[in-house]
């Protein structure tokens, strides 16, 4: 160590999502020359991006620094841009800032919300990809409920604390859980002039089941335990066209609200158009079994952007996927530079899990399937872990224990006037 | 109690600021109908805004919601609203929402940043009285950074990293202070490839002496930590004209700078202009020894807003005056209805303080003089003290333990892409 490798090569990974922080690490302090590239400059947690925007955490916990990280990744460094093209002839990553010419490639851009070309839809959806959504989703939300005191007309007033979730993944059942917790335990004495027992939470998924990847057992408690909370589970059902006060679904059955949150399909975000012609589902890249483009064996493709099948399905566009390809692909680059490249990457699944709401969550791991108490518990320890930054954690966990024994979420602020122009 | 008073009055305060809430809280569970209005759904700490704006806070953390205050205060209901209007002979507060009558009024709408007439100074200048405005100056400062980084005009670099604050006052110091320390303590380590060194903090004062309303020692002082720090303090200038990349003095000079912070100057919210025709210095309403408009005795006017004068001088712009003379009018209206008026109107001063750094503040109280670290951990106490919300506190306390034993602010977020035109 120390001397590091023979020839120094520039390696730039390209995102700072679970797969490219995964990939930084691995390469970091091997000798080589490694660039970060993303449009932000943190790395952010989006799995409690919900929990933002549900008024229990403060924005700035889930995001972390990518230069607070560099700092002990030495070999590092970190450019700020938005990636405007990839030359892959020339080896070349285009960004507004500059040129960045690369040895290796690590491309892992994640992906963005698909509508699947529902364009009135798109208008008037919220969703959750970015910080600033979960910003805005909570400031629409609450005043939503400013806006409902003061309305005369009954019909207006239950159509603004109505709130349709499309899509029964576990974005969408963690998103109404805490959704309807935060109006029946929060808002409910926040706002004691508003019958905030006639809000409605309407969850919205196209198949029979929800958290269709999970056990059968597992998606029939997880309904009957939003619907215990008074969550309203439309199954086999689809939201079709969308207005500012309206949402209408496939059978012609239009529900009177004004929130209307969308998690039922992403797609490869779209840099995935520099990298390959032909695409899979969802736009994604099918790469090799090492994860690099079939004609192009010093870029690696990972995370949501990668299109990959393994034992007869393609792999599931989540965290532990991407953190492992991310790991992956760091660990194939010294691999190759050594001369001994690895065997195909194979994904480890550990098991998934979705929080419902306080003391209820399911958790399916190693065969084995919990639910309740003991998979909630598991949940928040597996996602505190997982939360890069010490002190994100500290501050996540008082927010946690606060909401716990107070039944309180203080985060509810409207820090931003203006909303979405659908109010 | 419980029985109320005999005749049961509307109470509308205006501003949920240091006075409004004082007010609402001596006026709670008395019997009357209060009415508290914002165009905010919080209580802003405006002392710890260069806090967050120098990434020590996250921006929640010294906001608290009104509606959770008022959950404990019986009696009291929260509208939001921005007021556009008040009918003095009518007795009606006007808002977007609908009108609010009322039989006592409490106006305590705060002051905006006093640009005394200087418009292109206030188009490129930065300042710091709203919470969007702490989190806008930090994405500015972290991202001129990112700017600085692939900046190859040297000059233009330094440009980059040179921050100008206009006022020399306990914002301007406490701004500076916490401004040199994130440049040398945090961003010195997460941009090795930037000369950190050459960064410049100038700070700018009108008169000959910082934090004039101090004793002189105190101001030396203060002047001579400053400037240990690396800060450049300019005594007797001013700063008459900015463009996007420099700032211009009184002198000619010219200081290449692409950040120009402004707390030179508050004036009366613009509110005051429904008031009163003829108003004090800026734009402030004068008002009766009972802190009542002189013609109309059921209208309070408190805070900033107010002008009144004591032995000879006027009452400073200042949180702890607006607090006192919020509990004043809340008890004012509370004696009125029992026919027994209060004495007049008298501020209490119990000091004053700033804080310039790590381990370092001045305080001047009861007429003693603190300096130095005593003064810096009186500092803390108090502010810990003065924030509202009681997990607002752990979350701050949390946030300067880190800094004082790690060196390290995490919120170095920049958290919207799109800065003020003049990067």
């Amino acid at each position: 160590m120390g001397l590091g490798p023979d020839v120094k090569k520039r390696i730039v990974i390209i995102g700072m999502g679970f797969g490219g922080i995964r990939a930084a690490r691995v390469l970091a302090g091997t000798g080589h020359d490694v660039v970060l590239v993303d449009r932000n400059n943190y790395h952010l947690f989006q799995p409690l991006l919900y929990q933002v925007a549900t008024a229990g955490l403060e924005q700035e916990s889930i995001a972390h620094s990518v230069r607070a990280m560099a700092r002990h990744w030495p070999g590092t460094r970190f450019h700020l841009a938005e990636v405007s093209g990839i030359d892959l002839a020339a080896r070349e990553v285009r960004t507004a800032t500059g040129v960045i010419p690369y040895d290796y490639l690590i491309v892992g851009a994640g992906s963005v919300t698909n509508y699947f070309g529902m364009e009135p839809v798109e208008r008037h959806a919220y969703d959750l990809k970015e910080l600033t959504d979960a910003e805005t989703l909570r400031n629409h939300i609450l005043t939503s409920f400013e806006r409902a005191v003061v309305e005369p007309d009954p019909a207006r007033q239950r159509a603004l604390m109505t709130f349709v979730i499309v899509g029964g993944g576990p974005t969408g059942v963690e998103f109404a859980g805490a959704l309807i917790e935060l109006v029946q335990f929060v808002l409910a004495k926040d706002y004691p002039e508003l019958g905030t027992h006639t809000a409605r939470v309407i969850l919205v998924e196209a198949t029979g089941r929800l958290l269709a990847s999970m056990p059968e057992k597992q998606c029939t408690y997880t309904l009957k335990k939003l619907r215990s909370m008074s969550v309203e589970v439309l199954l086999n059902a689809r939201v079709v066209d969308a207005g500012p006060e309206r949402v209408m679904l496939h059978d012609g059955a239009v529900i009177p609200a004004h929130t209307l949150f969308w998690s039922a399909g992403v797609k490869a975000a779209p840099l995935a158009s520099a990298l390959a012609v032909s695409r899979a589902a969802g736009g994604r890249i099918p790469v090799a079994a090492d994860l690099t483009l079939p004609s192009q064996p010093e870029v690696f493709v990972i995370g949501d952007m990668a299109y990959l099948e393994q034992d007869g399905a393609a792999l599931p566009m989540t965290a532990p996927v991407a953190m492992q390809m991310g790991m992956y692909a760091g660990r194939a680059i010294l691999a190759l530079e050594s001369g001994t490249p690895l065997p195909r990457f194979r994904y480890h699944d550990k098991g998934s899990m979705a929080t419902i709401g306080r003391n209820a969550a399911v958790a399916s791991a190693f065969g084995l399937n919990f639910r309740g108490y003991l998979a909630w518990l598991v949940w928040l320890l597996l996602h505190l872990y997982y939360l890069i930054g010490f002190r994100n954690r500290i501050v996540v966990m008082l927010n946690w224990v606060w909401y716990y024994w107070f039944h309180e979420r203080q985060v509810r602020l409207i820090t931003r006037r203006e909303t979405k122009d659908r109010l």
